[in-house]
């Protein structure tokens, strides 16, 4: 019927119609998704429309430029911060999520330390993952809920600040998030990055490191979704006129030795007095190497890694923790003395029933491990204890003898720990041979083609 | 996170599960299904999963024993109609939809005269398509709105009774097709095979004939998407214990001469009392005869149409219209004396600019030029004129020359009849020679493979 409409000039987009257009395959114009952002944001389209495109995007996937269109137009839903105020670079880190990664922790102060701007928003997490806001909360008195101003003013006393998303940030992402949850519309990697991207670049940064991880751990198991995620945040961040890299790292076991928010905050101060175990040490210099790279302040990525190892060493990263802490309400007792931090009442043992070596360690069994013991969620309105979680004794390469302690359990209730007993107790397989090679930390480094 | 769950056995079905699975393009079990359509239908989930769960579909497809469960859900989410308590073997009809297509209005009739009994449960026009129950209504007093037991007096009375659907059958699908319309998710065969077999099981059938309509009139333009909803509809039915055909017919050009809902019954009537044109006429032998074959009352297809010729000779079909018109409020003067029925206040012949042979007419522009006339819906609400439409002079094959009509627009506003006469024009392709053949009426029958 189209023939006896008005003329296609006139005529207003139509929910039904940009739906229908992605249903067929084709591509949407930068006005028809924005169209359907901001409409569904202003709730001026019923969530029943917004959810069948959701699955049309599934079902059919975005172009690059259809996904640039998406991120733009959730990002500019809301505010977008100006921090050109700042002279410094202002660089960024963001990881898809694992288990005991946290290197945010670790990266905020000392990059800031070297003179960069790190204005990090994160969030909470949700299954078997942790969320940087979680384990800053371990923290007695840190406050993660900081108005813009406030955030602002952390900023300008210390170079780095830690904060949850504010209302004012990319309001589109929540709602369609909300709905992606009920509708099976989560796992789409145009969607993924349009939700990562957007949030990010409302921190008014130039520069962005990405963390995606792979593994048995990470929400891509296969290292070619995790590749296919990371070339698409780079070169959407890229056509925004922002420097982005994305590292493709391991999580096919834990990251460190500590999952669960007081013991990861041990690890972390430990990591930032020159201790902490090998691996994460390692992916924070490398991470570290790449935003001082990105932010212009060393030449080459290596040297960016060697200035990162000397403000550890310096103690300058350290202290520029303990001072951001401080300006975010914090207890800073329980920094220079870890053992204030929370603490389960109960600790014990997960002995090895076989001798051999550690050949796979099921990393989202771990993660799920803590959820159990009540230190993640299985739902958003789930309140957590930061106290319990695993400390990993043996880690994949390692050999073990029956009797002898795979990881430590802290818990705070006997049904909890029991459940988590057996599920770390199948976590490991042990066998008698080492049978495969230690995976790599960092898989691939993935950089933008350059074209736009 | 699932092995910290409860036991698969005591899992309730989610929704969200559900849309998840057809999304990863698995087969959804009956009582998947059958929870969507009763949760749906009695607002128990919210329509944004049922959007998504719909677009999955679309984008997915469904199985046959998926189809048939959704059918069946469908089915039973309402009233299913018992007609037991008659003795004569109950038969329908139903058509995908077409430009002057009247065939019903003689089928019902004429299969009641000859012994069987027809339920008629029929539609509204929409878009380019007529609709039976609006060709009733331009016979001043019919009233197509009978409650079920006025439905089954007039069944009983004179053999065949042709009403509108009744909130009390397959309430899911007014649900779910609500829906639909505005998500772009009407274009499914699955779904649709679904939409049209539930409301035709509903009304207690024994046998179906379905006129699958195809070509740039019919929904379905092309044979092959036709056969692929035919198979589907034939096997559903089937595998729900009813004698199912279907043919395959030409819409390529507008069944008969007519299009619009006064002048459709004028026609109708030509054919009651023996005339009309050749081709409205042999389709609807070709009908009957399946419906008095599957019913049983003859032994062959052939014998049918035979049977059905005499009907209409005798006068017995006729009288059999006249009857049931009468039993649902009908001023029978108008069927006795059709110049009675409504007529619009003007007409004016669209005169052929060339002279040659008409190798083809966009059918689905004539429907839509009824609807600029005021005689169609563009949308569900829009109220209609029964007295406007088109008279066809000629049809493709036959030949004109330069300031001949090509038809007669009947029309109550200046501005719609210019609109028409654009479109209309237009709608006329005229060569120098008769380039390709004519399309033969009936393209295919598909019967069931027998398959379960």
């Amino acid at each position: 019927m189209s023939e006896t409409q008005v003329s296609p000039t006139a005529v207003p987009i139509r929910a039904v119609d940009v739906i229908r257009k992605k249903r067929d395959g084709d591509e949407l114009s930068s006005s028809e998704i924005n169209y359907l952002v901001q409409a569904c944001t202003r709730g001026e389209i019923p969530d029943y429309q917004v959810s069948a495109w959701l699955m049309a995007v599934i079902l059919r996937g975005l172009t690059k430029r259809e996904t640039s269109a998406l991120t733009d137009a959730m990002l500019h839903s809301g505010e977008v911060l100006d921090l050109s105020e700042f002279l410094a670079k202002k660089v960024d880190k963001h990881s898809t999520g694992g288990v005991g990664d946290k290197t945010s922790l670790v990266l905020a102060p000392l990059v800031a330390a070297g003179g960069l701007l790190v204005p990090m928003i994160s969030g909470r997490g949700l299954g078997h993952t942790g969320g940087t806001l979680d384990k800053l909360e371990a923290i007695p008195g840190f406050n993660v809920n900081l108005p813009v101003s406030d955030f602002r003013r952390v900023l300008d006393a210390c170079g780095c600040a830690m904060i949850g998303q504010t209302p004012e940030i990319a309001p589109a992402d929540r709602k369609l998030y909300a709905l992606r949850d009920v509708t099976a519309t989560v796992e789409s990697p145009y969607l993924i990055c349009a939700s990562i991207m957007s949030k990010k670049l409302a921190e008014g940064i130039d520069a962005l490191v990405l963390d995606v991880k792979t593994g048995s751990g990470a929400f891509m198991k296969e290292e070619k979704d995790a590749a296919f995620l990371a070339e698409l945040m780079v070169e959407t961040g890229e056509r925004m006129g922002k420097s982005v890299v994305a590292l493709i790292t391991d999580m096919d076991q834990p990251l460190g030795l500590t999952a669960g928010n007081s013991l990861e905050v041990i690890e972390v101060l430990e990591v930032l007095r020159g201790g902490g175990p090998s691996d994460l040490l390692a992916l924070c210099l490398e991470l570290a190497g790449w935003m001082f790279y990105l932010g212009k302040a060393v030449e080459t990525v290596e040297q960016g890694k060697t200035f990162s190892a000397e403000l550890i060493q310096s103690g300058k990263a350290l202290e520029r923790f303990r001072q951001m802490a401080a300006l975010q309400g914090a207890d800073v007792a329980a920094i220079d003395h870890p053992e204030r931090l929370p603490r389960a009442k109960h600790t014990l043992d997960v002995l090895s029933t076989a001798s051999g070596y550690i050949t796979a360690i099921n990393c989202e069994a771990v993660g799920t491990a803590c959820v159990v013991l009540g230190g993640g969620r299985e739902k958003k309105e789930d309140s957590i204890d930061p106290a319990v979680g695993v400390v990993l004794h043996r880690k994949v390469g390692d050999s073990v003898h029956s009797g002898e302690p795979l990881c430590t359990l802290h818990y705070n209730s006997d049904a909890q720990g029991n459940r988590a007993r057996e599920m770390l107790l199948r976590s490991y397989r042990i066998e008698h041979a080492l049978v495969a090679q230690r995976r790599p930390m960092l898989h691939r480094v993935i950089r933008s083609s350059g074209g736009k």
